[in-house]
């Protein structure tokens, strides 16, 4: 296959971040292009702009939440994307420095605010006192420092492993992480076009706006799904934006579109919200199957559907 | 038309009952043979087995609740008949005697008991002390009355008012009703097939097993019918039969199975509840429409629906 | 004890129906006065009055549903009365004829039209053609084949066991029961006083009027108990009499008002519906203790009502 | 008053932020020692250790969303501390520069990631191109450029009004802000202690776990509101951090918990999940009493709770 044939693929950077190591789990073996993208608005905008097929980008984090640029872009983006693809990866960072630095001599740390947060608890005890300088991502912090030494600010930069072996960096601890479960989940997202086949294992993810701001209008959104057996394994409130206490609702749903439970689901949904949007079904990364609730299962809907049919046209 | 060609009408007898009064405020200026039988169950075999074409029987008083027999029979016969039609009738009795006869001669009294249970407080008030003869109806009481005279048994009937002309007999007392606005529902009956066409105005009458003896049970059926706002005009619980504590539920809706929202509601209750039978879709008495909630108009389930189809195929 | 300190039980009458049976089996061993009463109105009245300290009258039937004169006369009486126990008797008939009758001459069969409604499979098999003359009770069928013999105008009574024996009838044939699993459910009522001891296994009797005729009123009362997890076993819904479509509901909670979850469901109602009757917390018949989900046992209520209360008073 | 006397407040800091004129908004004409923290995790620190009786943090914002770090930390500190106020500032920034630099030198620009989010559009129309360097708060942007210049790193720092004034900086813009409406929500944060008195206009601020990952969990929660007609003003999901897909919400309800409803769904909460946390009843910012649904008043739980207790000791 040519170069100009591989499929190609942006994602949050630059080189060495999280999201590259998401991404090349994500492909395997497979032989794709990949270029980064400096934020996650960009890697988007390059997919939207056919600069690149898929981006992969961070959705979630298992200690700090959701990514709000993530959910919002993808939410509120005039021309719609759709997630094809997810990839969960356990986080745990290094401690980098330049070759020859000692931990006592770390009292600077540069690190993205999240990764900050999530070894907090470890720096509180290995290195009381250190400060934070906040960087753009984990990546840039290792490059930063290999780039300016001493100039950079900062002592140490704590990032992903890969990160430290490519920017020549010297790892002084590893496996650096207060919750030793943390992960964080990436979504693969390309322009709209055939959904990715249902696998019996898939997730299918929404933003839907409640129709007004009482608490009744969550309960109502959530019995569309109830009603329909339809769980979700992920829910997200963000802020509408134009007054406090109003709410958008990002969600993932156990399922596939392509399954009735879920299409009966996004029906209630498209009726009762003021704004829905789809935003992919793809396979789980886990390819744990969902418990299906009786009368959920598709061959019950048919049934249904098929008896209705019959009433309408006079066969009792 | 020739005789032969009328719509033949049963309904329960004897002549003179209020359910005759019904069948002729329903048919209104309309040529039809009618037959009395002797009770709801024969009126309903007489359908079945094609000896009359529609069947009008009683289903439900304001005062006494439903009428089990037609509720029972209707619901579990193993061949369907359907509710092609309603009419309601104001429920006042005439205290009616055999000529001559005086209020204070009057110490046993023959009606049906449903009748008699209307009527208690007038009787308390001014027939003190006298004892009720239960009769099948309040017509068969009118016309034992007027057949036996004082070897009846009873010295006054309480029926209708045409009950009391018909069989020769004298009104003591009319508009005898402790409950002034006592109204009973008629249903007229018929062969499965074509179904009444939509008016606008229409009710769909459904029995419904719960799938088990809890009370969430009961919450999750009527939830289906919430969740795509439609309203019930009418729900009883009848004992399903084979132990204490197991429910079906005997229900009008608002709206008919040609309209989206009863479908909707009818594929949920089919999911969720072991049996469900279908009891016909028909013009209602009093014409009023139901308050028809956004978000479950016709083309709102049809927006909802076309939007999924897009996104099943990609167009996002 | 003297003839004068005895409890003194009024049922539904006259001697020999079902309601004694019950009564038998409700007390026991125990040594009381009993005094038949005509109708269940007569047996309430007579305790109200204070005629009689306890009335054993039948609350519903596994086949026929709710015996609607109980339950009206219960929740609607302006002096309120409580039920302080219950007993469930399996329901099975004899055929009761004047000694020498043969099964080919019973063409005309006498008994409560709730008996003959649980019958009808039996008598079409057995006495095809023969037709219902209807009684106000089972035993007053047989009272008065004994006593009028031929002129009765009915060959046989559809009666207790015990009826037949105590009337000098002959049983044609016994057991007689379109469906064997078939109980009737009794309750024993008294003046309002000290409830019965919670025995771990007791039910409450309730009755609510919806706060309107919407179907959501029914789904917001049920919350009222699915979120204090108290189950119901007995749901009916009777007409409030003043129109069609407005309903109040009779149910049987699981549990003692003693009890915390119970206490807190009828809290709940009290503030939902526009009027609530209590009419009852007593021992199950079958001594089987509900099924109590976690969160609802008394301690879990103690221990948040003690939560909030350190809150209020600043200790967090 | 002595200076010893004097309540101490600290604020995010460095000083000028949006915080401290948060602080300013809420202390009005009171005379108070304040004291800037570094950060959020700082400043609550200062509380719970006694160095300080308040600290103003921000809560949420309208366009990013809730502030994780504030909620996650009053959520989880072993030591409870509690809201006793808010405070709900616009939001509109200030282009502050050194003096003499012009708009087409801009080329990087350091403030806050938040603030940098909401000035995303006007960055890109009027400074296209333009870079941002992260800072750990607007005011520490501006503190930084005023202390080191030209060696700052970036041309010009997007702060409060008030930063740009103390540190001596110039505006080259005003009002800068993609969302005029856009506002933040600060809280008052004390040690435990008596509540603020109810104003009829307040809010409750709870952290719950949920008790499982089912959509019906959070379903059965906010029916513990619904029940008790509490309508909820925030309500954000937050990772419990041990695995994907596991939430805690974060919720402000409309009410003091001096008020029976509020009281009444916090008993239930603690009945059904695993964890709650109270974290304060105060009078709302802008003083808008809750729509207290029918059958909700204190009135009414009071009225409700003695019937229950008259029932208790037998008088119906």
């Amino acid at each position: 296959m040519s170069e100009q044939q591989l499929a190609r693929y942006t994602y949050l950077g630059p080189e060495g971040t999280f999201t590259e190591a998401a991404l090349r789990a994500f492909v395997g073996t497979e032989h794709v292009r990949t270029d980064p993208s400096t934020d996650v608005v960009s890697a988007l905008d390059a997919v939207r702009g056919g600069r690149a097929d898929f981006a992969v980008v961070p959705m979630e984090n298992s200690v700090e939440g959701g990514v709000n640029v993530t959910l919002d872009t993808l939410a509120s983006s005039p021309e719609p994307l759709v997630i094809v693809g997810e990839v969960v990866v356990p986080v745990a960072f290094v401690l980098a420095v330049l070759p020859g630095t000692t931990l006592d001599q770390v009292r600077r740390v540069s690190t993205h605010p999240h990764a900050w947060a999530q070894c907090r608890g470890w720096v509180g005890r290995e290195l009381d006192g250190a400060v934070h300088v906040p960087a753009t991502s984990t990546a840039a912090a290792a490059a930063l420092l290999a780039d300016r030494g001493r100039e950079a600010g900062f002592d140490a930069a704590l990032c992903s492993a890969l990160s430290a072996e490519r920017y020549g960096l010297e790892a002084l601890a590893e496996g650096v992480a207060d919750n030793p479960h943390a992960v964080t989940r990436f979504v693969v997202v390309s322009r709209p076009g055939a959904l990715p086949e249902p696998t019996g294992a898939d997730k299918t993810t929404l933003m839907a706006h409640l129709p007004d701001n009482e608490a009744g209008a969550l309960l109502d959104m959530l019995e569309q799904f109830a009603v329909r057996g339809v769980n979700l394994s992920r829910i997200e409130s963000r802020p509408i934006g134009d007054s406090l206490g109003r709410y958008s609702f990002s969600m993932d749903l156990e399922g596939h579109v392509a399954e009735e439970r879920v299409a009966a689901a996004l029906i209630g949904l498209h009726r009762v919200c003021p704004f829905v949007r789809f935003m992919g079904s793809y396979p789980r990364w886990d390819r744990v199957a969902p418990n299906v609730a009786p009368g959920t299962h598709d061959a019950d809907f048919v049934a249904a559907r098929a008896w209705v049919e019959r009433i309408r046209t006079g066969q009792v």
